[in-house]
């Protein structure tokens, strides 16, 4: 692989608080030619092109480095990257989509979904209860899955739910193409039709103005009695306040929550005691290293070969 | 449909402990001709030729009732009726298997299997503890999923879990035509390797002589280190104390339990307390009126037709 004047790949790597040298390696198993430089020692602009493969790297960093060509997210999720007011918007900036995450968040996605249609949140606390008690599920074909975000990951969980039977609706906000056995619905107009048609929803959106506490009161009523919300995205999508009252009075039945306004949850916050509330803790979806490495160096090739990288980020859009 | 002298279909139904009507009328919503007869309405044996639709009948029962042509079971298992001392062994048994009792197993054990494998057990307590602590899970093609049993139900989980890339083995007692992507096992001696080569098992095993106690502190100890089972077969399956040892010793890192030695579980029972032990109600695979009886009516017709009943009982396996 060739890249600059000195025909070497540089790869900047920005991991806090986890061991590099493993990352490294994967990136050396790849192509052990790769010059991969964990920070600190990123050394100096001059040193020629690079890329960066960073997870919420400190503001002001990027800009610093003119020599980055792209910019690779450890993670799927670009908001790290968004909230540095110095980010280089000018170069590409491309969301981690590597086989490992749509595996994980589709594992992840059905688990839930199944736990919420065979009541397992109201078993588990029957078992507490020591309360043996006949619990009967709807059949699959009487259940609306919706998924929220229908991208890389949502067009993955569809693909692992159809199986089930469930009725499958997507929402994104764009319209997509019609896909067989799933309807679409998308924007502002979409989304009360889409939320009044599910039982249980998933959601995998970014961060961005548009989805923050898109799931309030007004619109966790559109919802059925009954329905269910599993969150995997980002936590700023649901006001938390808003979903424990609508569970509390039992419109809604439960939730599933993976992510939260603030990570970590505080080891005081109330959401931990709440018995219809199953909290893990950021797990639904984490990027393996080997897939990881050989997404980026896929990537770093095709933008060497002047092809379009994928999941590169719309600044416009936010995601 | 014409059955015997009178032409007309009888059903001879017995489910005690559960309103009946919703039954009948699935029955009669198919076909509104049957003579369905609930218990203890069941009228003489010189009524005409009729097929028994039960769930544990009282011992005696269906011996009285000479007219009986086939036995069905209300339910998958057929050991309540394999109980009764005086069950008429001449004429075909057929265990249940609708639609709606493969769905829901394959549901439940899907569910249960991804559990295990992305550490839900392990989460769900550090939520009790309120302890946020980041989790790692093995990517899914280094996990080996186990299917004891591989009939109806066993291939219905098979089928559901593929997608997922796990490595399936299976094992019954008796050799199966190999299938791509399955690794099968069978009789006792492939019992060793399949266990030494499984990560979490799943059981749909019937109870029989041979299964009772089948898992225990020997065969426990041929699973790798940190396996875990998933049983909604029958209770008898399981060594409930050995199992209990194992998971206390750390050689087993948990379990999900559906069905029970002694069931309901007695509300003291220590086992409803054991934190890496999910306890369900025998809620798998519950059968579904409407598909119950679809299945039923169908097979009739078959053995008026002169055809093989779908899952007949094989007096001398038991299942």
């Amino acid at each position: 692989m060739m890249n600059g004047r000195d025909g070497m790949t540089r790869i900047l790597f920005y991991l806090d608080g986890f061991n590099n040298d493993p990352w490294k390696q994967s990136l050396l198993d790849i192509d052990p030619a790769i010059d991969v430089r964990s920070y600190p020692d990123w050394g100096t602009p001059d040193d020629g092109p690079a890329y960066a493969f960073v997870w919420k790297p400190k503001a002001g960093l990027l800009k610093q480095y003119t020599n980055i060509k792209a910019i690779f997210s450890i993670g799927a999720g670009v908001d790290h990257l968004l909230s540095d007011p110095y980010l280089p918007k000018h170069i590409p900036i491309i969301r981690m989509g590597d086989e490992s995450l749509k595996e994980g968040m589709a594992e992840y996605m059905v688990m839930s979904v199944l736990m919420h249609h065979r009541k397992m949140p109201h078993i588990l606390n029957l078992q507490r209860k020591q309360t043996w008690q006949h619990i009967i599920a709807k059949p699959a074909n009487q259940v609306s899955v919706g998924i929220m975000g229908y991208g890389t990951l949502g067009k993955e969980i569809a693909k692992k739910l159809a199986p089930f039977g469930y009725k499958l609706n997507t929402w994104s906000k764009t319209p997509k193409p019609a896909k067989p056995n799933i309807t679409h619905y998308s924007g502002e107009s979409g989304l009360k039709h889409f939320l009044e048609n599910t039982n249980i929803i998933t959601s995998v959106l970014p961060s961005t103005p548009e989805t923050t506490n898109l799931i309030n009161a007004e619109t966790l009523s559109w919802m059925p009695k009954g329905a269910a919300i599993i969150n995997a995205g980002r936590g700023t999508l649901i006001n938390i306040n808003n979903l424990v009252d609508a569970i509390d009075n039992g419109h809604i039945s439960g939730a599933t929550l993976d992510v939260f306004p603030e990570e970590p949850l505080d080891a005081d916050h109330p959401l931990w005691k709440h018995d219809k509330i199953i909290i893990t803790p950021h797990i639904a979806a984490i990027t393996r290293m080997d897939s990881a490495a050989e997404y980026v160096i896929r990537n770093i090739k095709a933008i060497e070969n002047n092809q379009e990288p994928e999941n590169k980020l719309d600044i416009e859009r936010g995601y």
